[in-house]
């Protein structure tokens, strides 16, 4: 199944918004960095959202891999996630 | 060369600072988020140096990738970078 990491830059007011959604579809490892795996109808599903609590200014970047396999993360400082794999 | 997505979450008083040095090293994607080839002594340098600047609570992500061809990014609202590439 095709593995995301998401990150969302948005205003403070809709911070709240944004991770209780990307909460919902994604598993949270830094502030505005989630990661999982989504079937193409739940990440359809998940932009829709996303498209309509952003406003001007906002912004979203998703990477999409084919497989976990192809990247590893490396994380400096707090780690707040649940799940964490260093090199 | 090896692929590397780069997202830090830190206190508003080191963002300029970390923008700079990130910029030394990366492509700028948007707000806290770059992107680019590193070699492994490159990588170990931005490394070293965002220790240096980070503070309690600071955190930094670094996504290492195989090859730049093994992901897609797809952005939603602002894509500030130069760069752009949609599926």
């Amino acid at each position: 199944m095709p593995y995301f990491v998401a990150v969302y830059d948005v205003n403070q007011k809709r911070v709240g918004k944004m991770l209780k959604l990307f909460r919902r579809y994604l598993t949270w490892i830094q502030n505005s960095v989630f990661e999982g795996e989504l079937t193409p109808a739940q990440f359809k599903s998940l932009q829709t959202e996303a498209d309509q609590l952003m406003q001007e200014g906002d912004g979203v970047v998703f990477y999409q891999l084919r497989d976990e396999r192809y990247m590893d993360r490396i994380a400096l400082g707090k780690e707040k996630a649940e799940k964490s794999r260093f090199l």
